[in-house]
């Protein structure tokens, strides 16, 4: 008895000893974090050259100490112990993600990651030009080596796995092309349902209200106010602008940006939103497990469902435009001080094909997300060639979209992400509205006057609602098992379907 | 012949080595500089505690790597190599500097260091609170063990010299209490003489104009302006607004900060002009010696010499101002329409014995530096105690500045650096002045008409001589032998003396 305490004491040592080394690692991630924060947001243009400098050195600490040989051995001596079985579910959960980054990290040779860094970056580079000059010729060989490679990195994650599948798996835990298929199959054949009868409903939305001037200052006051409305902490947090919005950080610094444009204030305003349901999940998770890695994000598409839900569910529905649509006339003086309240809620809420994903509505967003999807596995598949892209994907817009893609870099050029090796993370995106639908039709159970609450501006219940259910779960589970724990089912299109089905109904009068 | 030039190759590839190392630490200390910064100027106030073990982090790895053995082998294989001779002077320079702080860091066991660290933070906010409540006795017992630690560091680093003039050297390479006494005395009783001039002088400047309300977007034009002019680069660097004005960052990316009072313009202007020196310093390092030990800056007095210079001997000079008034008035709209040059000058010239270091006039300056000096000196030779500081301090101040010290917080409180433990840093401070005067002396040699250059708005003349002459210079030599090399003279108080008594007899007609 005295024995085995003892051993366990041991045990818990080295838990404690392995837990220590994960802070670590966070600890520089943040410091990396905040590097790459200020280089897009405020640093001297002339600094970069001494920036890369300092993020490459982060960078290969982080490295260092992510292949640590003691933590393979820490993992090794607790699994192997006798009392490991004594551990808590959290506590296993804990030593379980540690595994999963140790394995990873360590099964990439070093010379392969500079390699398939440098490939990327030059991959980048080249990707911006061929985007400037309209040329996807530029881009196609780059693109070639950086999809060997992305390959080869799959291979050495697990070479028992089809390529696609590992990345799929790499970004989203749990998810493979099959699931994915079974998911968006339904959702595109909706989508498509959907998008037809809103372009012959008679009463189409007047979108041109949105163009009306709003002055950067009053912009600047309208995210203040969005940010304290959603609960972002700015004593916890900053807004900021930048050329492309997005979130950093984490706990008790989480930093977002968002972009103003005098003639569209819908830009900036669901920038602070998306960014700020990304920004309110980062602030929000649980004090108690701080720097282990059960207190982090769960996924990607998890995270993506927070900043979709803040956004969309709840920034663009009709419950909350009919509390804030006041507060928003009173923030931006007479701009729209003849804005009906139903004129105002459809012009936001349009649908209308187009090339950009980034633009794209709610409705015709998850097919910019599908067909990328299906070309990346048809890709894998080697059922197409690099070379095939531009074309497959003229032909996929007019399929899905009715659209003629004019210009490659309307089309295949538009994102970054494949220069960077990253195949298999658009498909997080529309997991993340798949997530976030779930989640609200789960919300609208347990909080049945959700919409009268919101009319009145009570945005507090919902948003506790999120934060008690799934934003302090942090990385407890697999994002399929957080939305089963969360909602009693797995992931399912379903509620996104009907949620938008619903929505667009009431808003086309179809 | 054949095996010299392996051996000599051999030599280069461990001197190459060795500045590889000295760069790494560079690099972790530009991050470090970065966190500091960011706590300073933005970041959310919620993030201190996630910012302290970042900063915690980023110090423990510079002790390693400053500690690393490697670099101690380096500097003894290279130093017992046939071949050290034929390395060139700057090599040697490199080496030297790192050997000495190696020699440092390492002498100093990491138990002190932690110890040491503790004591001073504790001791720091001890003093805040005795400095807001006016109690000194608070801040005392901190005091003595931060005093006590302090001989302990300096008798680490040199065991065999009394503690005092290892601090005053480690602040000041090649300084003593004798060499401070040397050049202060001369230049206290010159004070003396000049501030009873200056108060017996029957016409007084009229120092009202200087509190006239300037807006604060107006005093932000006027920064930016200023960095123009003063050619601190803003492509790479940064002016911001924190509580307590500094400068920090390197090369291309050189941040300064200063802070807006409505009702008092120059606490910005000068604080400008001031961080602008510090930053132009920086940003002008020689290319060729980046993140090499001799492309850093030479000393805290040199550091100082030019924001002095910067501030003083050319922001406050007539020639300045005979050219910049203009423009001042200019950006300031119809606020100083009225004001004389004349008048304007004296204003922002005035001498004023008053109970502030940091708001003291460029004459009255000194006698703050020489009282903590001659206060320090005392404390580390046995003469007197901690409690004694009180008292100590306020017959000083009437004896050297002819004003009694009615509140500690305005007498022995006011300063934050004994409190962290750094004695023997002021008399920089003053280091600085005389530098300055010394370099300007040399300069209006070199450039006779220096003052119809300026005058007429060329201040760029100016610039490059210092630029040229001193800060391009870096740290190849110790501050002492860097104003020889400048100037043919060791440094020496006469010229700061000449300086100041010709300025303040024309602007005061004595």
């Amino acid at each position: 008895m005295k024995i085995q305490t003892r051993m366990m004491i041991k045990m818990k040592d080295k838990y404690n000893q392995l837990l220590d080394l994960y802070k670590e690692i966070q600890v520089v991630g943040q410091i990396g974090m905040l590097l790459g924060w200020d280089t897009e947001v405020l640093m001297p243009k002339g600094g970069i050259i001494q920036r890369s400098e300092q993020q490459g050195y982060v960078a290969r600490l982080n490295h260092k100490l992510g292949t640590n040989p003691t933590i393979g051995e820490l993992l090794r001596e607790l699994k192997e112990s006798e009392d490991y079985d004594k551990l808590s579910e959290v506590e296993k959960r804990n030593i379980h993600l540690i595994q999963k980054d140790y394995d990873k990290v360590t099964k990439l040779p070093e010379e392969f990651v500079v390699e398939y860094t440098k490939t990327s970056v030059m991959a980048t580079e080249a990707w911006k030009k061929a985007r400037a000059e309209n040329n996807f010729v530029v881009f196609q060989p780059h693109l070639e080596k950086v999809f060997e490679m992305t390959k080869k990195y799959a291979n050495y994650i697990n070479p028992e796995t089809p390529p696609y599948e590992v990345l799929l798996d790499d970004f989203e835990p749990g998810m493979s092309s099959e699931k994915y298929t079974e998911i968006f199959n339904p959702l595109k054949e909706a989508t498509f349902e959907l998008i037809r009868k809103c372009r012959d409903a008679p009463n189409q939305p007047n979108t041109s209200l949105i163009n009306r001037k709003v002055p950067l200052d009053v912009q600047d006051k309208i995210s203040k106010d969005l940010a304290s409305l959603i609960d972002f902490n700015l004593e916890k947090g900053r807004i900021d602008v930048s050329t492309h919005p997005f979130t950093t950080g984490d706990y008790d610094d989480v930093r977002i940006t968002t972009r103003y444009m005098e003639e569209d204030f819908t830009s900036s305003f669901f920038s602070v939103m998306h960014e700020g349901g990304h920004g309110c999940y980062d602030q929000n998770q649980a004090e108690k497990f701080r720097y282990q890695p059960i207190g982090n994000y769960c996924s990607l598409g998890l995270h993506e469902s927070q900043s979709r839900f803040y956004e969309n569910t709840l920034g663009r529905s009709k419950s909350f435009w009919f509390y804030y649509l006041d507060r928003f006339k009173e923030l931006t003086g007479d701009i729209f001080s003849d804005v009906q309240y139903e004129e105002f809620i459809r012009a936001i809420n349009a649908v209308e094909p187009s090339f950009i994903r980034v633009e794209a509505d709610e409705v015709t967003y998850n097919l910019h997300i599908i067909l990328r999807f299906e070309i990346e596995r048809d890709l894998f598949a080697g059922k197409i060639e690099i070379k095939d892209l531009p074309q497959v994907w003229k032909d996929k817009m007019k399929e899905m979209l009715g659209i003629e893609v004019e210009k490659d870099s309307d089309g295949v050029l538009q994102d970054i992400h494949w220069s960077g090796g990253t195949f298999g993370y658009f498909p997080t995106y529309s997991l993340g509205n798949i997530y976030a639908a779930q989640f609200f039709n789960k919300l609208t159970e347990d909080i049945p006057d959700w919409n009268i609450k919101l009319e009145s501006g009570d945005v507090s219940s919902i948003l506790t609602w999120m934060k008690t259910n799934v934003q302090e779960k942090g990385n407890l589970y697999d994002a399929p098992e957080l939305v089963k724990v969360v909602t009693g089912e797995y992931p399912t299109p379903k509620y996104l379907i009907d949620f938008l089905n619903k929505k667009y109904s009431v808003l086309y009068g179809i």
